[in-house]
């Protein structure tokens, strides 16, 4: 069994849908990403920061799921991150209507010495300085690195961003994200760039629209499962990449056709985690629920046509 | 071997794309559905109208590929309907700069007699009223009867959409037209109030984004290809359309495992024919071609995942 090495945020989410709205719930990029993975059979820990604000129960999740949070520093008198959106009638937008940095403003991770030989690491959407830190405190090489961003960070700290794309695998972007940092609006084109970089593998997230998988000339497509309600996106990329790092991890393969199936665990468990508030639906998901959904992704996905 | 029905325009089209533009070249519905259809072995017949300023060269392309244009009118006198379109950068959405239906204005279809028992009968967009016509003509009710329609005769022709909507089997439409007609934005909603107004199949078009099959509790989704450049969409969905519906006619199976082929292959065609201008990669194109882009559209699709 491989292990899992998270780094990201844990942080209070407020949200508001059109279907309702929250105070503030558990959220955070490693939330999700450790949530998703615990499906799967792998040792994984998160490093990140909250404040003593934080409540016990939202720690208590994480470890029933046997993940290790020895890494997850609690700032005394610390504030937590938060983080407050309003999303639009048709879901796929949204405004940001608070950010507080708090603890994260001055958060320098540590990698617990029992993760420095992690073999799979899934650095989640934070500053690249800090992605970058936790890569130079890895005792060896993962077998593979794969780096969250948004265009926040392309907005405001390019320069650090390519310097950690340079040392990662696989690198998880959406769509308007890939045409941000190539300047290319064919994604086909916009992987090809991105490969210069550094990565030998680019996953596009199109949200609702699936996600396509890049290596060298192949590709590969996992579409969303259309739903009827989408409730809450939040969450749903970290879903995706969890979930696509955990299978990555528990199969100790990252050969392209297994990283197939982990696009498609990946986009099955994201399918769950837009059905509830928040982390909601992920916390009481079941393996057989999760079988059945994967039996639906090969039904909407798999023909039939001979070919010679 | 069934026979195939196709009623649309046959045009005029003066396209302009961010990579070029063109004068008069040979465009329209049925244009695009009679080429895509021709790749399959069947019989198939247009019903159309032009002027006689239709060059002789554009009648011949279709009769080469055994097309029967004995229903296509040619008025004496008439000019042939033409379309002027200017398609932005993103090639998504584009301006309409002119439309003059001329010999349109007046077309009453005639269902010539060796076609009133069409297997399967392809209704490309145009008028409802003319769709209608066409399906009071003929001598028994075909094994299938597909509509493709847009949001123009949403607007301006909803009761008589509505009637023809009622008399068919599969509905092809794209995602925004779906939530136009339905009030619905989940297109798993929109599907099920479609299938309401009369239709057993909807086939819902997303463009760059693939296309969605819908009967009863069932969803199979094709993706489009992922191409390095989209040159001109112009007669995309038509083409789509002309595939789905020849690959249907060809196989003599409307089963829904067999509409998911025809899916995949209507989704082939129509990444040919946004390749080059027009109809021109459509012209061209060659059996091993299409063969090798099927083996693409497995590839990109197929994977193995074992469940119990």
């Amino acid at each position: 069994m491989d292990k899992l090495l998270i780094v990201g945020t844990v942080a209070f989410d407020a949200i508001e849908t059109p279907f309702g709205k929250t105070d503030k719930i558990l959220g955070g990029a490693a939330t999700f990403i450790g949530l998703a993975a615990s499906q799967f059979d792998v040792d994984s820990a998160i490093i990140s920061v909250v404040g003593d604000d934080f409540p016990q129960e939202y720690l208590d999740l994480l470890t029933d799921r046997k993940i290790d949070i020895s890494a997850l520093e609690i700032v005394k008198g610390g504030k937590t991150f938060f983080w407050k959106g309003l999303y639009h009638n048709d879901l796929n937008t949204r405004d940001t209507l608070a950010t507080e940095l708090n603890v994260l403003a001055d958060f320098k991770p540590v990698v617990p010495e029992s993760y420095n030989d992690a073999e799979v690491v899934m650095l989640g959407n934070l500053h690249p300085i800090v992605q970058l830190d936790v890569i130079n405190q890895l005792k060896k090489r993962p077998r593979i690195i794969i780096l969250d961003t948004m265009n926040f960070w392309m907005d405001n700290a390019l320069n650090d961003l390519m310097e950690v794309i340079k040392q990662i695998d696989v690198l998880t972007i959406n769509d308007e994200e890939a045409r941000q940092l190539t300047g290319e609006y064919s994604l086909v084109k916009a992987a090809q760039k991105i490969f210069t970089m550094g990565p030998k593998y680019v996953v596009i997230k199109k949200g609702e629209h699936g996600a396509l998988l890049f290596h060298e000339d192949q590709i590969f497509f996992a579409p969303a499962l259309p739903l009827e309600e989408v409730f809450d996106p939040t969450g749903a990329g970290d879903t995706f990449a969890g979930g696509f790092a955990g299978y990555l991890a528990a199969s100790e393969d990252s050969s392209f056709e297994n990283m197939k199936k982990a696009v498609i665990h990946g986009s099955n468990l994201a399918s769950f985690s837009v059905e509830k508030f928040g982390t909601e639906r992920m916390l009481q998901l079941n393996h057989k629920e999760i079988t059945e959904r994967l039996h639906q992704f090969k039904r909407l996905t798999q023909f039939d046509i001979e070919l010679q």
